[in-house]
């Protein structure tokens, strides 16, 4: 991935790759009352083991700073955008997680989607053009600007974006309906992977020269 | 139910019964981009039929207002809550729905649960003790004084709460993971349902004139 | 909760807390012939961990004992009833778990609902009125008097009850979709639960002072 | 299939084929309290369309008869057992099913399994050999002889059977986590479907001629 | 189990019961990108425990071998087919599983089912009878003969078989909707199965010596 | 999208947008035997209507034409490969469709991805590099050279495409885990679709006249 992803997208790492805490749905259903992910186990299984229930706490349900935007690292501050995943480990079996995503004026979070969940967000501060993109064939885009208080839906696996075309902050409340949704950034899949530039270049129908040209401004990953 | 719900919820009437437009998860997987909610369909399934695709647009997928309370009606302001359920016909299918909530200075959410969903919720202004209570036989009340900012999650059909304790009007944002995650006010399933006299006595572990005293608060629905 | 539920109803604990061997349904479906529950590992995961398929004998798959009633102890006989869990360990990931329930004459088993299952019922012996109450804001009661070969079904989640108005004994047979429903007992919820007698009040729309009086039939739990 | 089935188990069909009412298991969660099958909806849908839930009685989730043997007709009279399906509409969407089951001393319900469910029995009266077979390449036998108030499990998808090898009347009570489970009498699939009779026989590992000896006592559906 | 399936049939062992790998279907969501099976782990859970992420490579996802036929033993030499599992640990929690089955002219793959799966197959090569059988009471069976190119879909949990009528050898690739469908052979379940004879001789409604006849040319599991 | 999606992949289009017959995995589970899509109801539902199972013959479970490549339009045969989609009503609820693809040599089938399922694909004829990109942050490429006879595995909703390196025409056959996978071609939903230019340009960190050149070779949908 691009510098932008290494760097100042750390805070979404945590969310994407972390305890399982952030957000998502149509998970398998939970078969106890709840099972709080154990940061200690060394077991791997489809989701994540839990802690003893004799140990669980209210913090283990509880998140706090949603409240403020997170603090970016020199890359997403490219694209214009921060994020706060939820880190909740009590959501673990539970089909669900969170984040706060703020996009500064004139910035974007890129296209992007969730291979394992369908996303609601409500917007806190600002304003926002927010939408998604429908499969194939037609691609439609379904969009709105979207101003404080009002809501927008994602279905599950659509790629998705916001742009500030406005001169004021925004920030998003996002809700997924999985507990490790997942998080593709489009055009870190097609030029910040280590794919062969011949097949990219096929895939963007131009030549390697504007390939390589593009690609000079992500930082791609080793393969 | 008594005058409370009657009157006062009745916009959370419109979540709980309304488009499936309400917040959730587990929900079966979707098996198409979407499946909008069709508001003229007599056809009845378990969820809702579809609109045309054809037909539809951004605001099918769109809600605005979750930036002010609701305006309650009479049996709500009694116990000091409103509710705003976010109404988007595009949610069918997707697993989840969302809702505002505000809490009067002294007032409650009191105790219920969603028999299909778990919720998680953001504290939007003010503070609220917030939690739920665990299954039998435990019992035990997981539960935090929430801020601005602050995040709290609730198990799939555990019942909790809102207690607003302090001066400030309480508002959050609530996500559940269902297209359609039902309400169940506790209270109310005692003692405005038409249950006979004697069996909420003996639930109770009281007399029945004590009883007939309490549900004299409440408006309780004709069987 | 109440003396009733820490002392009369331990049988029905080891159904909601214990080996995942009590009933239910909509678990996530299994991925191999039997996972029967080994009671010695120290892994926790969604549901329970297998023993060693080789060491599996048709015991695992073996209760004996709903042929009688299940000896109460001295709160469940306070309202009158006892219940004997169905515990079979093979019956982890299959989705279904059961149990027998007598109702003494004059009986209840109070208002309680299950989490994570819907129910079926067959009234083995004796009568008994039988309902469920909808969710809100309807709150109807849907409810019958069943005799002996009586079988009435219960949604998931919602709260339900049975009264034995009769002279003679009633016993029934439940089954849950779900290795693992859970119980909540309402009144339990509300007034054993060590929530603040404030918030009590307030959800029961009275005074302090008869939340009090009530909950002194109830042994509350410690916070 | 043979007269076996045609005539005599047309019970246990309104069970298979019915109105979706009968057993249990695994399926998709409900999107609302209930989805009562509607018998005059021409919609068909993956389950049942529902009925006006304003129209919904509490008759819609009751089914009487469990206590009494059903009357089996020519055919399951030849295996020696008889069948009632509890026909309860509200069963649609609930992931359950359920049956009595009666079999007279020496006869069997013949090795069958459930496409779509697991199987919770419990013994009403009598006792009877009751077991089921697991998957390729083990075919291990796991079976138990059952009395009264015995309960035995069977995964999902495994031939099971019954066999009364004592002098008294057995009836069992059992519970599916389908509610529309299907069943499969392995024998009728093999001899009383119409297969071409040489893949029987090779099937078989025998030959023609005794394959037409033994098919003379099926009724071989017509092609 | 005969001597079919103990010695020949030893390629599709791996399959059924082997590392989760093999089929697919209806399987439980995943969590995950991936949770690639881990072959040394010890503990024992609803599917498999997965290997390190930092460990899995491509060969994770990659099964050579879809190009020849499987190398069958003396007993499914007797059926006249052998089959290839298609062995990808990177399928544990994918919900899907193949296999490449052979079927020697005048040879048969003789009904059998998948319990936790539905399957679509298609025909590499040589022509072959196709179809499945449908459930009680009909017992219809819906087949064609397929060629080369055609494909044909089973619902989860029906009985379907093969026989090559044709003089060429066929081959078919088939796609299991669960990572481990499993395999029942019904006549398997019915005669190696180590069973009463008596229930036998009642289920084939003949005789206890035909049944003894029958099952001298199948290798009875002991019990 | 381009000219390339619009003219040359109609054969996918029949696939992803059709009757719900392609693709496959994790979808919700049948509750009947089959659910044999009824191509002339007017009724939209999550997944499709069925038809009259009375109705239903095995040319509803079959396709042919797998055995030859797709007649590709002008498009796809800019990117050098073309598609067929099994199209089989029958595979309506039964969670799986397949695909045929041709992949020309020095061609590509570009990065995809489904949002509903899991896939896994069979080289029928030829070699081709193919592989799949994990989620943010890593995006790394999890790929191998396959021939014929070689499968691999691509997890829920990962990108993944094939790269005909060599000098013979590749065919592969393609299975996935839900009737109606979807199909998002990557680039197309970033240049294709119907997006603002300078969001793109922000997207590809690059500037709008780059956007513009590269969207020349696009045939851009109108919003």
């Amino acid at each position: 991935m691009a510098m932008v992803g290494r760097s100042l997208l750390l805070l979404l790492v945590t969310l994407a790759a972390g305890h399982g805490v952030v957000v998502v749905a149509f998970d398998p259903n939970p078969l106890q009352d709840f099972c709080v992910a154990d940061p200690t186990s060394k077991v791997r299984v489809n989701g994540l083991p839990c802690k003893d229930p004799a140990a669980v706490t209210a913090d283990d349900f509880f998140f706090s700073g949603v409240d403020a935007p997170g603090r970016g690292a020199t890359a997403s501050r490219r694209y214009g955008f921060t994020a706060v995943s939820v880190d909740i480990p009590g959501l673990n079996t539970l089909g669900a997680s969170a984040a706060r995503v703020d996009v500064a004026p004139g910035g974007v979070f890129p296209p992007h989607y969730h291979p394992r969940a369908s996303e609601t967000a409500v917007v806190l501060a600002g304003a926002v053009y927010f939408g998604f993109v429908t499969s194939y064939p037609d691609s439609r885009v379904v969009a709105k600007v979207l101003r404080r208080g009002d809501v927008f839906a994602v279905p599950q696996g659509l790629v998705h974006f916001l742009h500030n075309n406005g001169s004021e902050p925004a920030a998003l409340y996002a809700s997924l309906s999985s507990q490790n949704p997942g998080l593709v950034l489009v055009a870190d899949a097609l030029l910040a992977a280590p794919l062969p530039v011949d097949l990219v270049a096929k895939t963007l129908l131009t030549d390697e020269a504007t390939v390589d040209k593009i690609r000079a401004n992500f930082i791609v990953h080793r393969s």
